[in-house]
């Protein structure tokens, strides 16, 4: 540790670049252990605060410059809030921790020997690794549906969908053909877990609450939004009678729900169920699946199924017990099935990581991750949520209450909070979505 | 007009795709005529509605399914302001106006002699036609400029300024080489019109009020931001007074104004000037020059300086009285020298050029086109402006005011006015930009 930053570097050697640590580091003469944490999701954000106080300098690395909050994607997708209500700068999250720093680069490899990551900008050495590198879609496989169909993991994505869904009603106003319109017009999300039963909710309401004022002249009958489940069940983790309430509400919303409805391929222009069935339809977004970022195959480290990465139950990694997997790339199994993809597991595991690395630099024995569910909720538009929390299962306008509480309250920061807020009532009130704007980067 | 409405048609003909005019047109039965008006900016905007009550039937035409605000662009580029807030859905602008209709298609050609315009999507014919096409950057036949630089006329090239300024702060955070990182950290604007010193100046508060809280490590003293004129004036049309006062603003704001600065050649990492110098700089933002979009070029018709299409006082093409070009488009001379590239000018002609078409339905003779100058303002950041209306500069706090007061009436949009406001008042207050994300859509 004996690299000094750059900016107090007495006299800099013009020209002559060294790739071995070129990245800047925190202020010379510590000799504090570093924590270099990869991803800055719920996991690694929470990771970097928890470490807040222990005598280590962090280093938080990702390749995008802002923590995002995955959960309200699919209402940027579909006009309802800007991509920057939902997402925070990291420097400006991490501004008031002096012993955190950030760097913006793409990791591409691990040295568990040299106790290095590697980057797109040289090595970064650590002492305690966390990494906090999440999920991607999992699209099983197929190879039309990625081509052709959208994802709803990322900013770029949500803005595609948006970009997408409204311009085929500007295609379809000038589409004389009436069985490329009804293409046009139909709009088919996959999958009915929290994401899909959401984005379905919330594209119907787009279209039926708001786009139908924008174009009196179209026959809204052309317009189907339809949801593919391959299961016989929506929000399977839940009891029958909210999974019912759900599927009722999304009927009521417009949304045609298919069980047992597997996607076989899709070309741009029709989705091939298993069944044999045809649908043609221009749009279709991909919500069945999600997976370990592909990196965390690219690692050495054990994987399991999704590409997780097999942790003891302290989050080590058994041979590397310095280096710490949590959230969606992280594999552990509770009463016999690995702990769902979601970001209440992501924030728990975060904490455990900390305090298991504050005890080893202690000296004392790191303790085993223990889950508690926190209770799981989806909306499904207007007035309209099923909620089941501690045992309790509830629906329609309290659940509707409970989840906006909940998702303001988690938002990070203030202004975030505020300017999500604003929108919703106006959004409530005036039953418009102001963001939809076709802004592709042509 | 014997089309009827795909939505109405009673019994569509499948897979049969008609050429001639596939587009939807006003509801049968109408013998009224039609005004096609081809842009949705300033111009076009204010024609369709001062044809609200005109017993007309008028389509508005744009590639672009949203009227933008241009003259809060650069807040855009400069994480101010998100691009939802200064733009506004053109259906949603269009909403209560019954005998207007919208498409989003790309006007490709004009056949006066049949009275029709071709589109990506067909022919549209018009009884009276009003091009308010409006402008783009003007590079004076530079290559490396628009190549390597940036322009300032639509949301995607805001965001691109906004993702490039930012990243450039990164980049410099990881570069090791002290030149390479004074590169980065230099950012060019160039022009010193109105567009070219609010840029300026937003950029440096930019980086000197919220971008050092992110940067702590980061060397200050290595970034700069100049802005370059060619002539030995800022905001040419301004007196003396208010000239000076701006240059002395954004002296105080850090900003390195440099006069008879002409930009010879730009390849991404070194502006070359006329004058021989070399400024290493991996940021330009070409601010100094604006044309008729290029489409004007290819109508046929008879075109001046800047592409601009030549037009009577009544704002009629010469030989074809039913086309009006107006704004940015049209070329007109008023006391020798044509009319100044401004959203002002294109809202009052929209008026002159609404009035004519309803009095050459009449009957009655077209009136000419009086310009009524109603000042000029512009910013240069926090509490500073210059103002020049009616004979009256001001400058500083009050200047300011004025300018925050007329921009948040002329935008489009109750809730477009306050989202900005509480923007501009949350980043006075705290410091801010909160827009200020790297999204990329890679």
């Amino acid at each position: 540790m004996s690299e000094t930053t750059a900016a107090a570097r007495p006299t800099p050697t013009p020209g002559l670049r060294s790739r071995a640590d070129p990245v800047q580091v925190p202020a010379e003469g510590t000799a504090r252990p570093r924590v270099v944490i990869i991803g800055a999701g719920f996991g690694g954000l929470r990771a970097a605060r928890a470490l807040r106080k222990a005598p280590v300098d962090v280093v938080l690395v990702d390749r995008h410059n802002y923590h995002l909050f995955q959960p309200l994607l699919y209402q940027v997708a579909t006009a309802g809030l800007e991509p920057e209500q939902i997402a925070r700068p990291v420097r400006a999250i991490l501004r008031r921790q002096s012993n955190a720093e950030f760097r913006m680069t793409e990791v591409t490899g691990l040295e568990p020997a040299a106790n290095r990551i590697v980057t797109t900008d040289g090595p970064i050495p650590y002492d305690y690794l966390i990494l906090a590198v999440g999920g991607e879609t999992n699209y099983f496989g197929l190879e039309g549906v990625p081509q052709h169909g959208f994802g709803l993991k990322d900013i770029p994505e949500a803005i595609r969908i948006r970009n997408h869904v409204l311009h085929a009603f500007e295609r379809a106003m000038l589409e004389p053909d009436p069985e490329q319109r009804r293409a046009e017009l139909t709009f088919i999300v996959v999958g009915g877990g929290p994401t899909g039963v959401e984005m379905a909710g919330a594209l119907s309401e787009l279209i039926r609450l708001v786009l139908v004022k924008d174009y009196p002249r179209l026959n809204f009958k052309d317009v189907r939004v339809l949801l593919l489940e391959a299961t016989d069940r929506l929000l399977a983790p839940m009891p029958s009678r909210l999974r019912e309430a759900a599927a009722e509400t999304l009927w009521r919303k417009h949304v045609e729900t298919r069980f047992g409805a597997t996607v076989a391929d899709y070309d741009g222009a029709r989705v091939r169920l298993k069944s044999g069935e045809v649908i043609p339809a221009r749009t279709l977004i991909w919500a069945a699946g999600v997976k370990a970022v592909s990196l965390t195959g690219r690692l050495g480290l054990a994987t399991a199924q999704q590409g997780r990465v097999r942790v003891t139950p302290a989050l080590e990694v058994p041979e590397h017990p310095n280096i710490y997997v949590i959230g969606d790339a992280a594999y552990l199994e509770v009463n016999g099935a690995p702990l769902p993809m979601m970001a209440p597991v992501a924030i728990q595991m975060a904490e455990t990581a900390a305090a298991n690395i504050r005890r080893r630099i202690a000296g004392a024995t790191p303790v085993a991750f223990v889950y508690r569910d926190p209770g799981s909720l989806a909306t499904i538009g207007r007035n309209a949520a099923v909620a089941y929390i501690r045992g309790i299962g509830f629906t329609g306008f309290p659940a509707w209450v409970v989840w906006l509480v909940v998702h303001i309250i988690q938002l990070i920061g203030f202004r975030n909070k505020l300017f999500v807020l604003l929108n919703w009532a106006w959004d409530y009130f005036f039953y418009e979505r102001a963001a939809r704007l076709i802004t592709t980067m042509d």
